[in-house]
């Protein structure tokens, strides 16, 4: 039996586009011989379908995808996601299912048992969790199919007190195959790998892995699907942020080792570099626009995003803009135009002395007199929101946020400011990693200038302003950051590692006041296992003693 | 037995405070007789603690402190909720759980089943559902105590497949004990009193409910409080919006009706103004703040707030900034001044001719001579948020936001402009509801100028402007929306209702577009059964085909 592995870019309810997508597909693995072609969880409507999923006529649009995509499946089965209808009127309304296709025909019905409800998961939000589980027979193969997070609950993870395999071996299958839209962190292709090799070997199985490919806002998946033997021996490993689409002969599987080419590994900061250039590309492609526009500081953290937009969308769908203030240093202009210069991207130079000084002067009446602080600081940072979203407005191109993960976790950026845009780029990226990044762009020739690197960060809100003034040096922060965030350590855990304890206080205090301004600001493309936004839920006016 | 219902405001991770509270309220109970003082659920720490649940030492703090309140429950027993670690390491890590309490030791946990995970709700994130139930003696009568949602499977609620009660009732019970954290919306209390009443007559028993009341930055409890005896007949109704203790005699809830005095009903639009100022005021008290900025345009969303603020804060702590623009007209400054006159708030004048001239200068080479647009609109309504920002900075004063639910809806507001605020007061307050609001403000005397009342909307950043220039008049908009929104019709069905076919699909396009702008929204307290915010989880770049 040869098996097809379709891994797509889908498109959260746009059934048209996905519905093309998976019959050409279908056609596709035809043509390359192939009896069994497997499809992501939930590809028929794309994932997270997140509340579309609770009004009756997406799930009808759902069902009518289904029916067309099976009238193609003539001289080939298939296996594709979608969400199904709880008929027995108890438990939520719907099931996290799959299709198999056969004859033109919905053979059988597969529901998933295991429901992630964590992180940026909502999954119990909306299925009933399966509870009954069979085994699918084709072409003289006994099938284990099974739903992506069906397969998780080994190595003792805590998580579930079910096992969906733990049944269906019962049966005697002769493969396992699992659907999955497993979103992508620089740490899960590991995980992802042991998990699925772990199968492989408990239950003496071959496994095909199918992931999903593709943006969906804030959430990247980076397919990289999968096949094991079943001594979990790794077969194959196909296409990262990429679509792709491979024929395996289940035979081969079963008893030749590594005959399949595998690409290389990426190391972590390629992996969030490839992630970040598909976030921003299906953002752009999803909603329909083609130009970005951002403002370029000549920081580091602007220069990267630069940098990362150009290769996503082309530099001459980029407009940077320059808007230097009274506080601006020289050599900021200049690394800024020497990036333009580098990376040939479209630029404007709009100072803002002369509408920072109208403010001020609207505002001595309501000021009284009080000194230059805070308010005369935002208001610049805010002047250039305004010209950025002027020239979004103005043109159609899409704003850009350039702020990073430590200044977001510590609130050291400008609510209505800085922290303005459609998509926050490196959002999910602590500020040691945007240096490792902007080496990594450089690697082949300098593009982000040398002195954009080198310089000490400021914000030059005022006279000779240094990031270190307010803020710890950036490697003892992010540190100290990952231990509380990614970690989930408080503050007396971090300071029983060592650190100073005035400091691990005040930062997790300013992390713990920042989350107003967190809570408005973009979707921040996700590229590590805990980001900011949906997959971390605080409250606001919670008083955060840890 | 006596039996008191401590209905309390407190505040998420506060355990200073909480626990004080609680200590204090178990010592009033005591003074009053009672036997045993019931707390609300997750009463230690607050609802909802979201993702703080997910630090250890958060866990540890709420154990501490429900230790502490143990100490002091001599001579009475106490029943106060919390979250509790789950120790069977299968499952999730945590129990929704409560203590009953009796001389001064922890005497058994209760935890929760149904796991409410919908909506606003994201209990089943952190919890496993109990499987187990055991009915809880005390004082010769035997209490089968349940946790909020345990009891709302009842009527049919297709939600669940178990119900607790069905298993709690086999121990033959004297008095169901329901600890609640449910919080309000206009339609919530009739439903809640449906439920209970039908809970008391299944299980034919006594019902004491008690509710948590305040609210939690967008979440707003309205206490209510709730007493039946075994014939499902209400038997007291506490204070709604404000902290009550009251003490029941259960023989007398058993044998005796309707011995207890109930407040009078509130009607909806009563609901919604005491919720909203409930809001507001816990909003800043729970931040440590006193003084509220918003800009004043004359129209009836940012005067109803500004009544509104005045009332949760007092008058004297509410800064009004008046910004006309060329566009402005004459009425409007008068508007906003005689709203200032008759309710006494600080106010300034800031014109903004000024600052948009100098915007529009600056902006002249990047624009290349393009006609005025949206765009330049933009600017103005983003020039007012920075002013609206810089009395907030220079000042302490926290901005609030006076977007309604209509045009938060259609995306019908400036993103970083008038959609600028720490808290959206009326962001689930319709446009038709917010003139019912203002007539309810004027009840007793003219607070809100007739003119804002009567005159047509407007957003002023154009010659001209109406707001039915873009949008159908409201009473069509707000009904479609409603359709849509809380009621999560499609367009077919809202066709099939007799609404126009392409006025419905250009606002359900409208709803589904501005799901980037909604993204960036401020917290809105939430007073519908459906407000945008944490309840309603949209795709962004999803395509709405619905």
């Amino acid at each position: 039996m040869k098996i097809a592995l379709a891994q797509l870019n889908y498109h959260i309810g746009n059934f048209e586009s996905n519905t093309k997508k998976i019959i050409d597909h279908i056609q596709l693995a035809k043509d390359s011989g192939a009896d069994l072609v497997v499809f992501a969880e939930l590809a028929v409507c794309g994932y997270p379908p997140r509340d579309y999923l609770e009004f009756d006529e997406f799930i009808s649009l759902c069902e009518n995808a289904a029916q067309e995509i099976a009238k193609h499946c003539t001289e080939i089965a298939c296996i594709v996601g979608l969400p199904v209808k709880n008929e027995i009127l108890e438990g939520k309304d719907l099931f996290n299912a799959a299709y198999f296709i056969e004859n033109g025909k919905v053979k059988s019905v597969t529901k998933k048992a295991l429901l992630p409800t964590y992180d940026v998961f909502d999954e119990y939000r909306y299925f009933e969790p399966a509870t009954s589980f069979k085994c699918i027979d084709f072409k003289g193969k006994r099938i284990a199919l099974t739903i992506c997070e069906d397969l998780w609950n080994i190595n003792d993870n805590p998580l579930y007190v079910s096992n969906p395999m733990d049944e269906l071996i019962e049966e005697q299958p002769d493969v396992m195959i699992n659907i999955a839209a497993s979103p992508f962190s620089y740490t899960h292709d590991d995980e992802r790998i042991k998990v699925l090799a772990d199968n492989a070997k408990k239950y003496n199985l071959p496994v095909f892995y199918v992931n999903q490919v593709g943006a969906q806002t804030e959430i990247i998946f980076d397919g990289g699907s999968l096949v094991f033997d079943a001594d979990g021996v790794m077969k194959a490993e196909m296409k990262y942020f990429e679509e792709d689409l491979q024929v395996f002969d289940l035979t081969e599987v079963e008893h030749v080792r590594n005959k399949y080419p595998q690409p290389e590994r990426l190391t972590d900061i390629e992996q969030i570099h490839d992630a970040l250039i598909l976030g921003i590309r299906d953002y752009f492609q999803k909603s329909g626009f083609t130009k970005a526009v951002l403002g370029l500081s000549g920081g580091i953290d602007s220069a990267v995003v630069c940098a990362l937009a150009c290769r996503a969308l082309g530099a001459e769908n980029v407009m940077s803009v320059l808007m230097p203030s009274k506080f601006s240093s020289d050599h900021s202009v200049q690394d800024a135009l020497d990036l333009v210069n580098n990376i040939g991207c479209m630029h404007e130079i709009i100072p803002i002395k002369e509408v920072a000084e109208s403010f001020d002067h609207i505002l001595v009446p309501a000021f009284k007199g009080l000194p230059f602080n805070l308010a005369e600081e935002n208001i610049q940072a805010r002047i250039r929101g305004i010209i950025n979203m002027a020239m979004s407005n103005k043109f159609g191109y899409i704003l850009l946020n350039t702020s990073n993960k430590s200044e977001c976790a510590v609130g050291y950026g400008t609510l209505y400011g800085d922290m303005c845009g459609a998509i926050a780029v490196i959002g999910d990226v602590y500020k040691t990693q945007v240096f490792e990044l902007a080496k990594y762009i450089n690697k082949e020739r300098e593009i982000i200038p040398v002195n954009t690197i080198v310089k000490p960060p400021s914000a030059e809100l005022r006279p000779d302003q240094k990031d270190s003034d307010s803020l710890p040096e950036y490697d003892v922060l992010d540190k100290i950051l990952y231990q509380h965030i990614e970690k989930k350590q408080g503050s007396k855990a971090i300071i029983e590692q060592g650190f100073d304890e005035t400091l691990v206080r005040k930062i997790l205090k300013m992390v713990n006041i920042a989350e107003f301004k967190r809570y408005q600001t973009p979707p921040i493309l996700r590229v590590s296992p805990k980001a900011f936004g949906m997959g971390r839920r605080m409250p606001i006016v919670g008083k955060h003693l840890i």
